[in-house]
Protein backbone atom coordinates (compact mmCIF):
# COMPACT_ATOMS: atom_id res chain seq x y z
CA UNK A 1 0.00 0.00 0.00
CA UNK A 2 1.38 3.24 -0.52
CA UNK A 3 -0.21 6.61 0.19
CA UNK A 4 -0.48 9.14 -2.44
CA UNK A 5 -1.02 12.60 -1.49
CA UNK A 6 -4.91 12.98 -2.06
CA UNK A 7 -5.64 10.77 1.14
CA UNK A 8 -3.99 13.42 3.92
CA UNK A 9 -6.54 16.22 3.29
CA UNK A 10 -4.12 18.80 4.83
CA UNK A 11 -1.43 18.64 2.80
CA UNK A 12 -1.03 21.53 0.65
CA UNK A 13 0.39 18.96 -2.80
CA UNK A 14 -1.68 16.27 -4.49
CA UNK A 15 -0.91 12.91 -6.39
CA UNK A 16 2.52 14.16 -7.66
CA UNK A 17 1.87 17.40 -8.49
CA UNK A 18 4.78 19.98 -8.01
CA UNK A 19 4.66 22.80 -5.88
CA UNK A 20 4.72 25.39 -8.66
CA UNK A 21 1.72 23.71 -10.14
CA UNK A 22 2.63 23.13 -13.54
CA UNK A 23 1.70 19.18 -14.47
CA UNK A 24 3.22 17.73 -17.08
CA UNK A 25 0.52 16.88 -20.34
CA UNK A 26 1.81 13.41 -19.90
CA UNK A 27 1.25 13.02 -16.59
CA UNK A 28 -2.49 14.12 -16.23
CA UNK A 29 -2.64 11.58 -18.46
CA UNK A 30 -1.14 9.32 -16.82
CA UNK A 31 -3.26 9.87 -13.77
CA UNK A 32 -6.36 9.75 -15.18
CA UNK A 33 -5.25 6.44 -16.86
CA UNK A 34 -4.31 4.87 -13.59
CA UNK A 35 -7.98 5.27 -11.91
CA UNK A 36 -8.97 3.83 -15.51
CA UNK A 37 -6.87 1.20 -14.24
CA UNK A 38 -8.24 0.69 -10.33
CA UNK A 39 -11.97 0.40 -12.11
CA UNK A 40 -10.91 -2.41 -14.72
CA UNK A 41 -9.32 -4.21 -12.22
CA UNK A 42 -6.82 -6.81 -12.82
CA UNK A 43 -6.43 -8.65 -16.14
CA UNK A 44 -8.96 -6.00 -17.51
CA UNK A 45 -8.17 -4.67 -21.18
CA UNK A 46 -7.46 -1.16 -21.76
CA UNK A 47 -8.67 0.87 -24.86
CA UNK A 48 -6.31 1.77 -27.25
CA UNK A 49 -3.87 4.84 -27.78
CA UNK A 50 -6.27 6.00 -30.22
CA UNK A 51 -9.34 5.63 -28.08
CA UNK A 52 -7.48 7.41 -25.14
CA UNK A 53 -6.12 10.09 -26.83
CA UNK A 54 -9.98 10.81 -28.12
CA UNK A 55 -11.01 10.53 -24.81
CA UNK A 56 -8.66 12.63 -23.20
CA UNK A 57 -8.05 14.75 -26.12
CA UNK A 58 -4.51 14.97 -26.09
CA UNK A 59 -2.22 13.71 -29.28
CA UNK A 60 -1.54 10.15 -29.28
CA UNK A 61 2.28 10.46 -28.12
CA UNK A 62 0.81 12.26 -25.13
CA UNK A 63 -0.90 9.04 -24.44
CA UNK A 64 1.90 6.59 -25.59
CA UNK A 65 4.34 8.56 -22.87
CA UNK A 66 1.52 7.71 -20.16
CA UNK A 67 1.53 4.37 -21.37
CA UNK A 68 5.60 3.74 -21.19
CA UNK A 69 5.60 4.55 -17.32
CA UNK A 70 2.82 2.73 -16.11
CA UNK A 71 4.39 0.25 -18.17
CA UNK A 72 8.06 0.67 -16.31
CA UNK A 73 6.09 0.98 -13.36
CA UNK A 74 4.37 -2.69 -13.52
CA UNK A 75 0.51 -1.03 -13.59
CA UNK A 76 -0.02 -2.64 -17.13
CA UNK A 77 1.40 -5.56 -19.48
CA UNK A 78 1.52 -6.30 -22.82
CA UNK A 79 -0.87 -9.82 -23.63
CA UNK A 80 -0.75 -10.50 -27.05
CA UNK A 81 -1.48 -7.15 -29.04
CA UNK A 82 -3.54 -5.65 -26.16
CA UNK A 83 -2.68 -4.21 -22.98
CA UNK A 84 -4.33 -5.21 -19.72
CA UNK A 85 -4.60 -4.36 -16.27
CA UNK A 86 -1.08 -6.09 -14.14
CA UNK A 87 -1.89 -7.59 -11.24
CA UNK A 88 0.49 -6.55 -7.85
CA UNK A 89 4.56 -7.16 -7.96
CA UNK A 90 5.78 -10.18 -6.37
CA UNK A 91 7.66 -10.24 -3.14
CA UNK A 92 10.33 -12.47 -2.60
CA UNK A 93 11.93 -12.76 0.97
CA UNK A 94 15.42 -11.40 1.27
CA UNK A 95 16.20 -14.50 3.20
CA UNK A 96 18.33 -17.77 2.41
CA UNK A 97 15.55 -19.11 0.95
CA UNK A 98 15.99 -20.36 -2.80
CA UNK A 99 13.95 -18.54 -5.72
CA UNK A 100 11.89 -21.64 -5.96
CA UNK A 101 10.77 -21.55 -2.51
CA UNK A 102 9.59 -17.31 -3.06
CA UNK A 103 7.73 -18.08 -6.03
CA UNK A 104 5.75 -20.91 -4.52
CA UNK A 105 4.86 -19.32 -1.50
CA UNK A 106 3.10 -16.58 -4.42
CA UNK A 107 0.54 -19.33 -5.69
CA UNK A 108 3.39 -19.49 -8.73
CA UNK A 109 5.11 -22.15 -10.21
CA UNK A 110 8.88 -21.28 -10.57
CA UNK A 111 10.81 -22.54 -13.82
CA UNK A 112 15.06 -22.06 -15.27
CA UNK A 113 15.86 -21.89 -18.81
CA UNK A 114 19.60 -23.02 -18.93
CA UNK A 115 21.63 -20.14 -20.88
CA UNK A 116 24.84 -21.55 -20.34
CA UNK A 117 27.00 -23.49 -18.11
CA UNK A 118 31.13 -23.46 -18.56
CA UNK A 119 33.71 -23.59 -16.54
CA UNK A 120 36.58 -20.96 -16.11
CA UNK A 121 39.94 -20.21 -14.11
CA UNK A 122 38.87 -17.67 -11.13
CA UNK A 123 40.06 -14.39 -11.87
CA UNK A 124 40.92 -12.31 -8.82
CA UNK A 125 38.26 -10.16 -7.60
CA UNK A 126 35.58 -13.81 -7.95
CA UNK A 127 38.68 -16.03 -6.13
CA UNK A 128 38.52 -13.23 -3.07
CA UNK A 129 34.68 -13.86 -2.72
CA UNK A 130 34.51 -17.43 -3.47
CA UNK A 131 37.39 -18.05 -1.39
CA UNK A 132 39.41 -19.91 -3.67
CA UNK A 133 42.50 -19.54 -5.05
CA UNK A 134 43.47 -17.52 -8.46
CA UNK A 135 43.38 -19.82 -11.36
CA UNK A 136 41.16 -22.94 -10.05
CA UNK A 137 38.66 -23.75 -11.82
CA UNK A 138 34.90 -22.01 -11.45
CA UNK A 139 31.48 -23.13 -12.95
CA UNK A 140 29.52 -20.04 -14.66
CA UNK A 141 26.12 -20.83 -14.68
CA UNK A 142 23.23 -18.81 -16.31
CA UNK A 143 19.68 -19.38 -16.33
CA UNK A 144 16.59 -17.34 -16.91
CA UNK A 145 14.44 -17.59 -13.92
CA UNK A 146 10.56 -17.94 -14.86
CA UNK A 147 7.34 -17.72 -13.12
CA UNK A 148 4.27 -19.73 -14.45
CA UNK A 149 6.57 -19.65 -18.04
CA UNK A 150 6.79 -15.79 -17.57
CA UNK A 151 10.48 -14.67 -17.80
CA UNK A 152 10.86 -13.02 -14.59
CA UNK A 153 14.74 -12.54 -14.35
CA UNK A 154 17.96 -13.85 -15.08
CA UNK A 155 20.91 -15.61 -12.48
CA UNK A 156 24.58 -16.07 -12.77
CA UNK A 157 26.23 -18.57 -10.46
CA UNK A 158 29.61 -18.51 -10.04
CA UNK A 159 30.57 -22.00 -7.87
CA UNK A 160 34.20 -23.77 -7.35
CA UNK A 161 34.30 -26.73 -9.03
CA UNK A 162 35.87 -28.33 -6.56
CA UNK A 163 32.13 -27.94 -4.67
CA UNK A 164 30.38 -29.50 -6.77
CA UNK A 165 32.35 -31.24 -9.61
CA UNK A 166 30.30 -33.36 -11.33
CA UNK A 167 27.53 -30.18 -11.95
CA UNK A 168 27.04 -30.60 -15.63
CA UNK A 169 26.50 -33.86 -15.75
CA UNK A 170 24.18 -34.46 -12.22
CA UNK A 171 22.22 -31.70 -12.02
CA UNK A 172 19.05 -30.50 -14.03
CA UNK A 173 19.22 -26.65 -14.71
CA UNK A 174 15.43 -26.36 -14.41
CA UNK A 175 15.50 -27.29 -10.46
CA UNK A 176 16.67 -25.68 -8.00
CA UNK A 177 20.45 -25.55 -7.43
CA UNK A 178 20.10 -25.42 -3.62
CA UNK A 179 17.87 -28.30 -3.38
CA UNK A 180 20.59 -30.22 -5.32
CA UNK A 181 23.38 -29.17 -3.34
CA UNK A 182 21.48 -29.83 -0.10
CA UNK A 183 19.97 -32.73 -0.98
CA UNK A 184 22.82 -34.45 -3.28
CA UNK A 185 25.93 -32.73 -1.44
CA UNK A 186 24.52 -32.32 1.92
CA UNK A 187 25.70 -28.88 1.71
CA UNK A 188 23.41 -26.50 3.62
CA UNK A 189 23.18 -22.71 3.94
CA UNK A 190 25.15 -20.96 6.65
CA UNK A 191 24.95 -17.25 6.13
CA UNK A 192 25.03 -14.52 2.96
CA UNK A 193 25.64 -11.53 2.20
CA UNK A 194 23.22 -9.13 -0.07
CA UNK A 195 23.43 -6.19 -1.83
CA UNK A 196 20.30 -4.86 -4.17
CA UNK A 197 20.94 -1.84 -6.53
CA UNK A 198 18.71 -0.64 -9.62
CA UNK A 199 20.02 -0.84 -12.92
CA UNK A 200 19.45 -0.81 -16.38
CA UNK A 201 19.30 -4.10 -18.21
CA UNK A 202 22.10 -4.67 -21.35
CA UNK A 203 21.14 -5.27 -24.28
CA UNK A 204 21.94 -8.68 -23.92
CA UNK A 205 20.07 -9.12 -20.69
CA UNK A 206 16.74 -7.31 -22.32
CA UNK A 207 16.94 -9.82 -25.23
CA UNK A 208 17.19 -12.90 -22.62
CA UNK A 209 14.37 -11.81 -20.34
CA UNK A 210 12.27 -10.30 -23.05
CA UNK A 211 12.36 -7.06 -21.38
CA UNK A 212 12.58 -3.16 -23.11
CA UNK A 213 15.74 -2.13 -22.61
CA UNK A 214 14.99 0.55 -20.86
CA UNK A 215 12.77 -0.88 -18.22
CA UNK A 216 14.85 -0.70 -14.65
CA UNK A 217 15.75 -3.90 -12.62
CA UNK A 218 16.47 -4.89 -9.37
CA UNK A 219 20.05 -6.46 -9.23
CA UNK A 220 20.85 -8.84 -6.09
CA UNK A 221 24.59 -9.79 -5.69
CA UNK A 222 24.57 -12.57 -2.93
CA UNK A 223 27.73 -14.51 -1.50
CA UNK A 224 26.95 -17.25 0.68
CA UNK A 225 28.74 -19.57 3.00
CA UNK A 226 27.53 -22.86 3.82
CA UNK A 227 26.96 -24.03 7.29
CA UNK A 228 30.92 -24.52 8.70
CA UNK A 229 31.31 -20.82 7.54
CA UNK A 230 33.02 -21.77 4.16
CA UNK A 231 32.01 -19.62 1.39
CA UNK A 232 30.18 -21.30 -1.34
CA UNK A 233 28.65 -19.15 -3.85
CA UNK A 234 28.71 -15.71 -5.52
CA UNK A 235 25.49 -14.75 -7.34
CA UNK A 236 24.37 -12.33 -9.17
CA UNK A 237 20.55 -12.24 -9.83
CA UNK A 238 18.52 -9.46 -12.23
CA UNK A 239 14.97 -9.24 -11.51
CA UNK A 240 11.82 -7.48 -13.53
CA UNK A 241 11.82 -4.19 -11.09
CA UNK A 242 7.98 -4.09 -12.87
CA UNK A 243 7.62 -7.60 -11.64
CA UNK A 244 9.35 -7.92 -8.05
CA UNK A 245 9.36 -6.51 -4.82
CA UNK A 246 12.00 -7.61 -1.81
CA UNK A 247 10.60 -7.89 1.77
CA UNK A 248 12.63 -7.97 4.70
CA UNK A 249 12.16 -8.56 8.42
CA UNK A 250 14.15 -6.44 10.80
CA UNK A 251 15.05 -7.28 13.81
CA UNK A 252 16.33 -5.64 17.09
CA UNK A 253 20.46 -4.97 15.45
CA UNK A 254 20.84 -5.94 12.02
CA UNK B 1 32.10 -5.92 -7.68
CA UNK B 2 30.50 -7.22 -10.66
CA UNK B 3 31.32 -9.49 -13.47
CA UNK B 4 31.02 -9.24 -16.57
CA UNK B 5 30.81 -11.47 -19.45
CA UNK B 6 34.49 -10.80 -20.58
CA UNK B 7 35.57 -12.21 -16.97
CA UNK B 8 35.17 -15.23 -17.64
CA UNK B 9 37.01 -17.10 -20.79
CA UNK B 10 34.95 -19.91 -21.53
CA UNK B 11 31.61 -17.29 -22.16
CA UNK B 12 30.16 -17.53 -25.72
CA UNK B 13 29.09 -13.61 -25.09
CA UNK B 14 30.74 -10.58 -24.01
CA UNK B 15 30.31 -7.61 -22.15
CA UNK B 16 26.07 -7.47 -22.69
CA UNK B 17 25.94 -7.86 -26.57
CA UNK B 18 23.21 -10.07 -27.46
CA UNK B 19 23.63 -13.55 -29.13
CA UNK B 20 22.62 -12.52 -32.04
CA UNK B 21 25.85 -10.10 -32.44
CA UNK B 22 23.56 -6.89 -33.13
CA UNK B 23 25.18 -3.89 -30.59
CA UNK B 24 22.92 -1.23 -30.39
CA UNK B 25 25.56 1.50 -31.56
CA UNK B 26 24.91 3.68 -28.39
CA UNK B 27 25.91 0.22 -26.45
CA UNK B 28 28.88 0.32 -27.97
CA UNK B 29 29.88 3.88 -27.15
CA UNK B 30 28.97 3.33 -23.59
CA UNK B 31 31.25 0.42 -22.91
CA UNK B 32 33.90 2.75 -24.86
CA UNK B 33 32.92 5.56 -22.59
CA UNK B 34 32.52 2.97 -19.25
CA UNK B 35 36.32 2.17 -20.10
CA UNK B 36 37.23 5.67 -20.42
CA UNK B 37 35.78 6.40 -16.73
CA UNK B 38 38.25 3.48 -15.09
CA UNK B 39 41.09 5.51 -17.02
CA UNK B 40 40.12 9.27 -15.58
CA UNK B 41 38.61 7.74 -12.19
CA UNK B 42 36.61 9.42 -9.78
CA UNK B 43 36.04 13.10 -10.36
CA UNK B 44 37.52 13.04 -13.78
CA UNK B 45 35.88 15.25 -15.92
CA UNK B 46 34.90 13.77 -19.00
CA UNK B 47 35.09 15.66 -22.86
CA UNK B 48 32.17 17.23 -23.86
CA UNK B 49 29.72 14.83 -26.24
CA UNK B 50 31.45 16.96 -29.37
CA UNK B 51 34.72 15.71 -28.39
CA UNK B 52 33.12 12.32 -27.84
CA UNK B 53 31.42 12.48 -31.06
CA UNK B 54 34.12 12.82 -32.62
CA UNK B 55 36.77 11.13 -31.30
CA UNK B 56 34.12 7.29 -31.61
CA UNK B 57 32.69 8.82 -35.03
CA UNK B 58 29.38 9.26 -34.35
CA UNK B 59 26.34 11.86 -33.94
CA UNK B 60 26.39 13.48 -31.07
CA UNK B 61 22.71 11.90 -30.16
CA UNK B 62 24.65 8.71 -30.01
CA UNK B 63 26.91 10.10 -27.83
CA UNK B 64 23.64 11.34 -25.50
CA UNK B 65 22.18 8.27 -25.91
CA UNK B 66 25.14 6.67 -24.07
CA UNK B 67 25.95 9.12 -21.23
CA UNK B 68 22.02 9.28 -20.69
CA UNK B 69 22.48 5.71 -19.70
CA UNK B 70 25.77 6.33 -18.02
CA UNK B 71 23.89 9.15 -15.47
CA UNK B 72 20.87 7.04 -14.95
CA UNK B 73 23.47 4.41 -13.98
CA UNK B 74 25.57 6.52 -11.51
CA UNK B 75 28.49 6.04 -13.27
CA UNK B 76 28.28 9.92 -14.24
CA UNK B 77 27.28 12.93 -12.30
CA UNK B 78 26.71 16.51 -13.55
CA UNK B 79 28.86 19.15 -11.83
CA UNK B 80 28.69 22.49 -12.78
CA UNK B 81 28.69 22.54 -16.65
CA UNK B 82 30.74 19.50 -17.00
CA UNK B 83 29.89 15.92 -16.57
CA UNK B 84 32.24 13.90 -14.08
CA UNK B 85 32.99 10.45 -13.26
CA UNK B 86 30.80 9.37 -10.18
CA UNK B 87 32.04 7.77 -6.99
CA UNK B 88 30.35 4.02 -5.90
CA UNK B 89 27.18 3.84 -4.82
CA UNK B 90 26.39 4.61 -0.70
CA UNK B 91 26.03 1.38 0.74
CA UNK B 92 23.33 1.73 3.07
CA UNK B 93 22.42 -1.20 5.57
CA UNK B 94 19.14 -2.61 5.40
CA UNK B 95 18.54 -2.52 9.37
CA UNK B 96 16.83 -0.97 12.18
CA UNK B 97 19.56 1.60 12.04
CA UNK B 98 18.65 4.91 10.96
CA UNK B 99 19.60 6.81 7.93
CA UNK B 100 21.78 9.29 9.99
CA UNK B 101 23.90 6.49 10.97
CA UNK B 102 24.50 4.37 7.69
CA UNK B 103 25.16 7.65 5.74
CA UNK B 104 27.71 8.61 9.21
CA UNK B 105 29.26 4.86 8.18
CA UNK B 106 30.18 5.87 4.90
CA UNK B 107 31.86 9.04 5.98
CA UNK B 108 29.37 11.04 4.83
CA UNK B 109 27.18 13.96 6.97
CA UNK B 110 23.94 13.48 6.89
CA UNK B 111 21.03 15.93 6.46
CA UNK B 112 17.49 16.67 6.06
CA UNK B 113 15.43 19.48 5.09
CA UNK B 114 11.62 19.71 5.74
CA UNK B 115 9.18 19.95 3.49
CA UNK B 116 6.27 19.75 5.26
CA UNK B 117 4.36 18.57 8.66
CA UNK B 118 0.83 18.11 9.18
CA UNK B 119 -1.51 16.66 10.96
CA UNK B 120 -4.77 14.96 9.53
CA UNK B 121 -7.16 12.22 10.98
CA UNK B 122 -5.84 8.72 9.96
CA UNK B 123 -7.38 7.16 7.03
CA UNK B 124 -8.44 3.57 6.76
CA UNK B 125 -5.40 1.15 5.21
CA UNK B 126 -3.14 3.37 7.43
CA UNK B 127 -4.81 3.46 10.26
CA UNK B 128 -4.19 -0.69 10.34
CA UNK B 129 -0.89 -0.29 9.62
CA UNK B 130 -0.21 2.08 12.61
CA UNK B 131 -2.61 -0.17 14.97
CA UNK B 132 -4.66 3.59 15.59
CA UNK B 133 -8.44 3.61 14.86
CA UNK B 134 -9.65 5.14 11.79
CA UNK B 135 -10.00 8.92 12.48
CA UNK B 136 -7.23 9.22 15.15
CA UNK B 137 -4.47 12.49 14.30
CA UNK B 138 -1.56 11.22 12.31
CA UNK B 139 1.39 13.47 11.82
CA UNK B 140 3.15 13.30 8.15
CA UNK B 141 6.24 14.72 7.99
CA UNK B 142 7.86 14.76 4.78
CA UNK B 143 11.52 15.70 4.54
CA UNK B 144 14.46 15.94 1.96
CA UNK B 145 17.53 13.36 3.01
CA UNK B 146 20.90 15.00 2.59
CA UNK B 147 24.40 13.65 2.53
CA UNK B 148 27.01 16.13 2.33
CA UNK B 149 24.86 18.77 1.29
CA UNK B 150 23.52 16.79 -1.81
CA UNK B 151 20.09 15.48 -1.77
CA UNK B 152 19.21 11.99 -2.62
CA UNK B 153 15.71 11.14 -1.24
CA UNK B 154 12.48 11.83 0.19
CA UNK B 155 11.12 10.54 3.33
CA UNK B 156 7.30 10.40 4.42
CA UNK B 157 6.95 9.77 8.26
CA UNK B 158 3.38 9.07 9.29
CA UNK B 159 3.35 8.76 13.18
CA UNK B 160 0.44 8.60 15.43
CA UNK B 161 0.04 12.15 17.27
CA UNK B 162 -0.57 10.35 20.19
CA UNK B 163 2.98 8.89 20.40
CA UNK B 164 4.81 11.97 19.52
CA UNK B 165 2.19 14.55 20.81
CA UNK B 166 4.83 17.46 20.64
CA UNK B 167 5.98 16.59 17.58
CA UNK B 168 5.81 20.38 15.64
CA UNK B 169 7.41 21.93 18.61
CA UNK B 170 10.06 20.17 20.25
CA UNK B 171 11.65 18.96 17.24
CA UNK B 172 14.24 19.64 15.06
CA UNK B 173 13.23 17.94 11.44
CA UNK B 174 17.15 18.57 10.75
CA UNK B 175 18.12 16.24 12.84
CA UNK B 176 17.34 12.22 13.43
CA UNK B 177 13.81 11.31 14.41
CA UNK B 178 14.95 8.57 15.97
CA UNK B 179 17.34 10.02 18.24
CA UNK B 180 14.56 12.13 19.02
CA UNK B 181 12.27 9.15 19.58
CA UNK B 182 14.85 7.78 22.29
CA UNK B 183 16.40 10.42 23.48
CA UNK B 184 13.27 12.47 24.79
CA UNK B 185 10.45 10.42 24.84
CA UNK B 186 12.03 6.99 25.44
CA UNK B 187 11.24 4.56 22.49
CA UNK B 188 13.40 2.74 21.02
CA UNK B 189 12.44 0.25 17.90
CA UNK B 190 12.01 -3.36 18.45
CA UNK B 191 11.57 -4.73 14.65
CA UNK B 192 10.53 -3.63 11.37
CA UNK B 193 8.78 -4.87 8.29
CA UNK B 194 10.43 -3.71 5.37
CA UNK B 195 9.76 -3.64 1.20
CA UNK B 196 11.70 -2.40 -1.50
CA UNK B 197 11.39 -1.50 -5.00
CA UNK B 198 12.32 0.47 -7.53
CA UNK B 199 9.36 3.37 -9.09
CA UNK B 200 10.03 6.34 -11.35
CA UNK B 201 10.25 9.08 -9.14
CA UNK B 202 6.77 11.63 -9.95
CA UNK B 203 7.39 14.97 -11.16
CA UNK B 204 6.58 16.46 -7.52
CA UNK B 205 9.34 14.26 -5.96
CA UNK B 206 11.68 14.61 -9.02
CA UNK B 207 11.48 18.06 -8.45
CA UNK B 208 11.78 18.15 -4.93
CA UNK B 209 15.08 15.43 -4.95
CA UNK B 210 16.22 17.50 -8.16
CA UNK B 211 16.48 14.43 -10.11
CA UNK B 212 15.93 13.58 -13.90
CA UNK B 213 12.20 12.43 -13.94
CA UNK B 214 13.48 9.29 -16.21
CA UNK B 215 16.18 8.31 -12.94
CA UNK B 216 14.63 4.69 -11.54
CA UNK B 217 14.80 5.31 -7.73
CA UNK B 218 14.71 2.69 -4.93
CA UNK B 219 11.17 3.05 -2.56
CA UNK B 220 11.94 1.31 0.76
CA UNK B 221 8.38 0.65 2.76
CA UNK B 222 9.03 0.42 6.40
CA UNK B 223 5.97 -0.35 9.73
CA UNK B 224 7.90 -0.54 12.43
CA UNK B 225 7.06 -1.64 15.95
CA UNK B 226 8.99 -0.29 19.41
CA UNK B 227 10.47 -2.56 21.78
CA UNK B 228 7.08 -3.03 23.21
CA UNK B 229 5.88 -4.67 20.21
CA UNK B 230 3.50 -1.83 19.39
CA UNK B 231 2.93 -0.22 16.43
CA UNK B 232 4.80 2.91 15.80
CA UNK B 233 5.31 4.82 12.39
CA UNK B 234 4.85 4.11 8.30
CA UNK B 235 7.96 5.36 6.69
CA UNK B 236 7.96 5.62 2.70
CA UNK B 237 11.95 6.95 1.83
CA UNK B 238 12.57 7.24 -2.08
CA UNK B 239 16.20 6.98 -2.90
CA UNK B 240 18.18 7.87 -5.75
CA UNK B 241 18.30 4.97 -7.10
CA UNK B 242 22.36 6.28 -9.17
CA UNK B 243 23.13 7.23 -5.49
CA UNK B 244 22.30 3.69 -3.08
CA UNK B 245 22.36 0.26 -2.52
CA UNK B 246 21.19 -1.55 0.00
CA UNK B 247 22.87 -4.55 1.73
CA UNK B 248 21.86 -6.63 4.67
CA UNK B 249 22.83 -10.08 6.00
CA UNK B 250 20.82 -12.68 5.98
CA UNK B 251 21.11 -15.65 8.81
CA UNK B 252 20.06 -19.36 8.78
CA UNK B 253 16.22 -18.76 8.50
CA UNK B 254 15.19 -14.78 7.32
Amino acid sequence: MDYPNDQHPGAPVRAGIPEHGRIPKYYAVKARVAALLDELGEGGTLPTERELALRYEVARETVRQALRDLLLEGRLRRHGRGTVVAGPKLEQPLALASYTEGVRRQGLSPGRTLISLDRFPCQDALAEELGVERGRPVWHMERVLLADDERVGLESTYVPVDRVPRLDVEFSPDLSFYSYLHDRLGIAFGDADERIETVLATPREALLIGTPPALPMLLIHRTSRDTDGKRLERVRTLFRGDRFSFTARLGRQG
